[in-house]
Parts: structure tokens; sequence; C-alpha cells
């Protein structure tokens, strides 16, 4: 259910990405707010990370992280165009679906390689499932908040 | 854990509310788009509504439903004051978590009221667990956008 919610959210944001031109990516979502490329960055950047967390690899796009995580937006960093953008986006929800999809629910129950072995005896909700569940919120969140950029959409 | 998640969004929420005044709330989040007031109001209907979709008794404040879910802001009907949905969201809020507390792993994995048993058989993910993953994600889409009242917020 948790994977069925996380692939809701991306097609969601694929929906999205299809409706809006390179140029209004390029718009704050709001006056003074984050543009949407900054956001596709970000969020792309934090799902990148799902990688190594997970123990399946490096992450595909590891320069992205001091551009759109470690930095806000407007901070005068070269940043990749939205065109750029959209492929790093869709090369790693890609990825990253093709990996979950090989999943057990024993994984999705492991720990994340983030928290120790020790810790995770204390708290085992410290496991796979749960950082897909926040990194499922953490993209409603700002999804929410490009869905400005589409003047046609009311929600 | 989908519960710990839909708590720690509660309590977000909660504490954008308290550095918002009434009058913030009544602010448009962006150029055109939905008031805070509305959004606030939007929100506790559609989580009010979890307590019939589970069995857990009639809805609180089921006048909403026409206000803030049938109709989009600026409908022209008379809104509850900025006031009065933050004590109905507390409400709602406080009712659901008193209620998800007593409820077990079966519970979570049982049922919601509107899918019949037969459906149920052919569809097993449409349980509550299910709904509470769905209403926690669409509440963290429209905090996204609500935080665009906080001013000194950068995210």
């Amino acid at each position: 259910m948790a994977l069925m919610a996380w692939e809701t959210h991306v097609k969601r944001m694929n929906s999205l990405l299809g409706k809006l031109s390179d140029v209004q990516l390029e718009h704050e979502v709001a006056p003074g707010r984050n543009t949407g490329v900054y956001l596709l960055g970000h969020l792309t950047a934090v799902n990148d990370y799902m990688l190594p967390l997970f123990g399946l690899g490096e992450r595909l796009y590891p320069e992205l992280e001091t551009i759109f995580i470690t930095n806000p937006d407007k901070s005068g960093l070269d940043k990749p165009s939205a065109a750029e953008l959209r492929s790093y986006w869709s090369n790693v929800t890609n990825t990253l679906n093709e990996h979950f999809s090989k999943m057990t629910a024993d994984d999705w129950f492991a720990r994340h390689t983030s928290v120790s072995e020790a810790d995770f005896a204390k708290e085992p909700h410290r496991n796979k499932l749960n950082v897909l569940l926040n990194r499922t919120n953490h993209q409603a969140y700002h999804w929410g908040q490009m869905a400005f950029l589409d003047k046609k959409a009311t929600d």
C-alpha cells in the first residue's frame, strides 16, 4: 500500500510535469518562493538519496545535493536546465521503481543504512518502508506547491 | 509507522497554525489561489469524514462538506470564522487520535465502510490504513501550500 501511494504520487508528478512547459517550470511557484526548477531538482536529489540509503547503489546525480539540498534557490549556483532535470527525475524514479519492484516485505522492514544495528534494535520503525512513507509525503508537500505553476488547476 | 506519519503531519499543521494569525489565514496562499481559511476547512471536513468511513461514529461537522468539499473557495457561501475553524480542526484531530490510539493492527487492515465485503475480498488494500496513508498525503499537499502564509518560512 505504501508502494502504491508512492507510485501514485510519482504518476501525479509526471502528469503535472507533462502539463508544464520548461518556461513555466522556471517561474516561482508563488511570489518570492522557490521556482519549479528548484523544487524538481530538490525532489530528484532527495529521492536519489534513497539508492544508497536502501543499499541499492550509489546516487545517480550526487552533484545535485549542493545545488538543491544544501543551498536554497537563488544561491547563485549554476543549475541544470529544466530539460536536464526532467530527464534526471525520470531516471531516478525509473531506477527506484525497478529496484522497488524486486523488494520483498522483509526488505522493506529491514533497516536503512543510516541507522546502526544497535539503534535499529531499539527503534525498529527506522526501516526502509518508513523512509518511503516520508519521501511520499515530502513529495506531496512540494507537489502541492508546484501545482500552482499550472494556471488552470484550482486545487 | 503510518500512524506516526499521520501524527507527525497533524503536529506540523498545528505548529503552522500556531504561527499564523487569523488575518493571515484569511489571505490567499498564492495570488488567485485558495485562502488559508478554505484549506483549513477543507482539511477539517476531509479528515472528519474518516469517522463514518472507519465506523467510528457520525461526522462532527457535516455542514462543512457543502462549503469546503462540494464547493470551491469564493463560492459566496458563508464560512465559519478562522477561530471557529481552528476549534473544529482541533476537535476533529483529537477525536480521531483518541479512536486511533485504541485501534489494533487488525482494525487497520479491515475494510472501510465505503467498500463492500465482495469488493474488499477482491481488493484487500481498500482498508483503513490505506485511507490514513492517503489522508496524510492529502494533508501534506495542502500544508505545503498553507506554509506560504508564513512569511518567514522558506521551504
